[in-house]
């Protein structure tokens, strides 16, 4: 390998990279961003796994003809998981207020990550994008923090020393061309899809993991309701996550025979039927709420009906475009995530149809291990959710209830 | 009924309208059109219809402050079919050149339309959209022309006299509330619609008429093409409409196992793939044709396969996009549409899917009482075909293999 | 007129309709509801007005074979604004909960409506769709009250007697093709709208009424925001609905010259880009807000400086994907509504850039009569929004920064 | 570097790579290449480049287990631009038939490419996509050539011997992040854009290159056939390709002040409106074609006139939606295949707005060192064209009026 520019000037430092970097572009990435930066490298060695499995690291010694530049290249680096040969600890710093972290903070990714304590290096727990990462008082462990949730006192790591995150690390190596040619289109061969979704919530099941669903009120509209409630009958749904408006049509649904007023049986507006999910919601208020309406046997089929019946927790998050709403529905928004956040330890996969708001919401909130399948007729919102830029999230522009019938048929439903 | 303006002055006629008047909103749309363009009216009598299927017919006295004005608001009224009760014959003008019009000449609707020869009222035949209307040398028969087609001396109808159209006389009554309520959605019940088309279809079949389906290439991509196929083998497929792409990618899948490259075992691209198309086209072309390609056993399945087995006539029309293109491609656009046309007598019911440019294409050639589904992934697609403004055309905003999958199932096949 | 079915059986209602009732569609879609039910009718008689501006009116007699039938059908024209000769007043019950209504409250719609106490015919005030209708204790007032807002005792009004509501009786007659053929679509001549909407804007000015914008982050992600800003500056914005992106995004691009990342300057996404809007709220959420970081001077110009600095009051409704978020943020749902409801009174026009969440949000408490214009580049936010079916949205499906250009160029800003 | 297999079996082939091979990720697309076809590698040497400009080259030594797997490996990474380092002269076989290539022909690429010929690299001339390459009889010279223009004898080259591509050779290197980041969205700052596109266009006039534009019909409904015009006033359109239906809306608005039958003064459909389009087309077939309206003082203004008037070649590619169509528009598409090739020659930019099928089709001809920017506010129409890969194509989502309009006032016009 050839040193790249021998006399470039003397701020210096040796940084690492493990893993697919070839092939999971890490290795171009960083070299770009130290010439972008000003800086000069030098590859001092590269060992490039032979299989697919494999994984490769190198060796890159960077210099920037200023302290302060190289700072700033390590830093941009470090994201993309170089780090420095000769760690130290992490820093660390007190908050200084509630509710807010101390300047300079370190910004977490949903990646994997690492941090230096003791000489160790130590797992980050609830990894979750956006938010900081506090230490705890003995220092043998560290987990991720909202902002709204640190406490005057609370230690926060800053900068990025003794950090190291594993940008792919947990993803097996996918086929370069799948990465690279795959944009979100309409235009894939649908089955294929459905039987990998199918096959990815069997193996979530077998390895004693949860599925959770993240659902909007077009699988109501569309007629996927009763799919939905193959998939909880058939244990492959463990977890669900709505909003006032799914719930209601599905319950308008067993109630009035129409979701948003259109009927079920001639998929025409019925007169009056606009009012049927208010008055829907009128009526579970009237009786405390969902449980209630199933225990009384108002209620007697769909998504809610079968989620109290098989005690599958859900959760339905507010919105302000809510009529109502249920009783259930949490108006509070950080509330709501906080619950969210309960409810996502130990899922394996994820499955979100058709909504935007819920499935950005969840996808905020997931470590960038747990699998997720996007499904909606709108290719903005998939791509919105594979812009996130990690391997985990399978797009499908497709449409919602041909989507649950094919999944359910595949899963034996 | 109230005189609306005693005082108008004196350029009057009275004009009869027939049929679905009210709930069509014939009868508003007239008026207002009256108004609009300076006049008043007087509603002499309206007999509405009791029941869905009764027609009701108006009398309407029009009055203007001038001839020129009442000449305006009569050919204005004239395309909702309001028509002088005391018709006179159409005006005839012969054609001064060739592939054009005479200025003035009569613009055609995709509506029964009726001319008025020798004091009868004949039938347009071969009723088109954008076209003029050729009365035969005998004064006993008129047709529609298109602009191309027209030769010197050719007998064309100009202005509005002795002309009535029928714009919804052949469809039966609609719920009022479907036509108000229903825009372009993918929050549709699909479930319903697919049954509705089944239906349709079968309907067709039973009424001795052909069913024609006009289909994109993400037909093929999204793995609809064995679907295809058994509604050719079922005998609900009775004559196709495509283009290059369509036909090729359906072949690709046969010979390679892929569409545009994509494997449909997998769903991912293979490498080289993007030049399955060419390499496809090249063979077909060095065969001598699809249906060569067939007869010499090289053609195994499929859409175009089973066009050539079942004999059932295909037409792919040529666009500046095309590679190739195949050899059946008819190249010239005026050409194609002269076969389409010809293709198009006896059609009952046509199913078009995932194909904006071939839709519409056929859409313009089509009488308005032949059933339509646009089915298609874009509200945009649907939208474009739905606003046509005719009640013939049920737009799906849904994903092409699903709705293929679906509509096999609910004809049985 | 011809009596439609003279030996049709013996329960009768006449009705009364007035208004724009021929080109407003309201007589065909009351006749159709008619028939539909299984009633008959007679047109007493039909007053046709003559000119646009003047409206109609026309009493029909209405017979069912039942008077359950009857009951079906009155309740169902109703909502057309057909309503008995001789009314009754409405019908009230306590509310027996909190919370919740008594079963068979009326629902409101968006229109203008009335109640009948004491032989008299109230406005309800505070116009809201999807609500209750309370009437106070002395019975001579009424408003519009949420479900959430009910408390024990509260007098709501039960079923249709004693209501009447004037669909379009606030619209300007409109050109009916302009409600016929305009569907949504972004092939529109854009000059002609952006000068409407200017126009409408300086009219709600003059009239001395609010304007309200409620606008989506990618008002300054495609770089719109000074234009807002110009808008506040002239006095055309009074008051501001967002949520914790619009004004996260458009204070980091103060602070860092991106939004989400991406620089304003060149377009790319900026290394460590994806950090700048949570560092962002922190920054605020340590000054104490959105006020304080323009007083200290840290926030120098933008959207959110420009309504402190003008005393606009602003909005920030949470949603469950909200990062942070800034102090100002209302998380919870209901108390968001509340206050946009509080901000509401006055307003004459509001403007909606970009955001489907807040839009209908915000449209849902509208009453029917402040005229809004909905512009997002994605059709099926316009499609929702004038999906409504009120003639009070104008939907524009454009780009937002180039929108918000040629508004300001519009209004001479 | 680490050997990868030292124990591989024997089929071995040393290829080099040119060019910016980390950055433009081609290293890492060859050696997943290798690993997935079962081959095995060692990298020889690598030079990276140090600065942004700088090429790479690398030499890899590719092992396999069979001869035949050898041979596809080498095929496979030959597209990326990776060649043996002991090259052959291409093979060439002479065509069997006409309009047909031989089994096994090259398909090329639109990247720069070049054959070896008696021992010497030579550049392929007319570089497009799917086609094969013609040598000529002397053996000293290549070109690119449509599958239906070949003849018996032709000489084409078969296999990938002898052969080389540049796949970004010709692109100045790219921030890497651009590349990664980018997805195409409607939220990214617009003036930006605008800004670099007008700068491209100076650039190409600067050079002495032409600027091709590639209009739909939308560039007129939406209002931008003004903003059009000034650029062909200004001499920064040089030639256009268009449909029937640009060129008649165009029109349409000089006869008639509507396109589609929408007035441009107030934004409504006008009655008879619809008609316009077909009288349009009617008259100047009546006059002989569009030059001749010109002439003859009929059409004064707009994109055709213009065209006219500064002696602007314009092509109209028919297709089987249009009506008429007008005398200039080429109806078949392989005639207008042929004149759009000719057309091209000297183009350095092109400027694609609101019409897939053109743009595709233009795209389809163009090589890749033409720099393209695709306007269209369909996100789907954008992606199409930039997933062709090249580097050569700025998607940008926006409205055709509005960019129309901005890039004509950054262009000072």
């Amino acid at each position: 390998m050839t040193p790249t520019h021998p006399t470039a000037p003397g701020f210096v430092e040796v940084v690492e990279i493990h893993g697919h970097i070839i092939d999971s572009l890490l290795l171009p990435k960083i070299l770009d961003e130290i010439l972008t930066r000003g800086g000069a490298f030098t590859i001092k060695d590269v060992h490039v796994g032979q299989r697919q499995e494999d994984p490769s690291h190198a060796h890159i010694e960077v210099r920037a003809p200023t302290a302060e530049k190289l700072r700033a290249i390590l830093d941009a680096i470090h994201d993309h998981g170089a780090v420095p040969v000769e760690p130290k600890d992490c820093v660390i710093t007190p908050a200084d207020m509630d509710s807010a972290f101390p300047e300079g903070f370190y910004s977490t990714t949903n990646y994997r990550t690492q941090v230096r304590l003791n000489d160790e290096w130590v797992d980050v727990e609830d990894q979750e994008m956006d938010c900081g990462i506090l230490v705890d008082a003995e220092g043998g462990a560290a987990r991720c923090l909202p902002m709204t949730d640190v406490r005057v006192g609370d230690r926060i790591v800053v900068g990025r020393h003794g950090l190291r995150v594993f940008p792919a690390d947990a993803a097996a190596r996918q086929n370069l061309f799948e990465f690279m040619a795959s944009p979100v289109s309409s235009e894939k061969p649908k089955g294929v899809t459905v039987r990998e979704i199918a096959a990815a919530m069997r193996r979530t099941k077998e390895a004693g993991e949860k599925i959770l669903a993240v659902l909007g009120p077009a699988v109501v509209h569309t007629g996927g309701r009763d799919y939905v409630a193959r998939l909880i009958r058939g244990g492959f749904l463990d977890v669900l996550f709505a909003g006032n408006a799914l719930a209601t049509h599905d319950m308008e649904l067993d109630l009035y025979g129409t979701s948003l007023g259109v009927s079920h049986q001639h998929g025409l507006p019925t007169e009056e039927g606009h009012e049927h999910h208010l008055r829907t919601i009128n009526t579970v208020r009237r009786l405390g709420g969902v449980r209630q309406a199933v225990e009384r046997g108002i209620l007697k089929s769909g998504i809610m009906y079968e989620c109290v019946k098989r005690k599958i927790p859900f959760l339905l998050a507010g919105s302000i475009r809510d009529d109502g709403p249920l009783p259930e529905v949490i108006t509070d928004s950080l509330e709501a995530q906080r619950r969210m956040r309960e409810l996502i330890h130990g899922v394996g996969f994820c499955l979100m149809v058709a909504t935007m708001l819920h499935s950005i919401a969840v996808g905020n909130l997931l470590p960038a291990w747990v699998k997720v399948a996007c499904v909606d007729i709108n290719p903005a919102t998939v791509t919105k959710l594979t812009d996130r830029g990690s391997v985990q999230t399978v797009g499908v522009v497709t449409d919602a209830e041909p989507f649950l019938r094919a999944l359910t048929a595949e899963l034996g439903l």
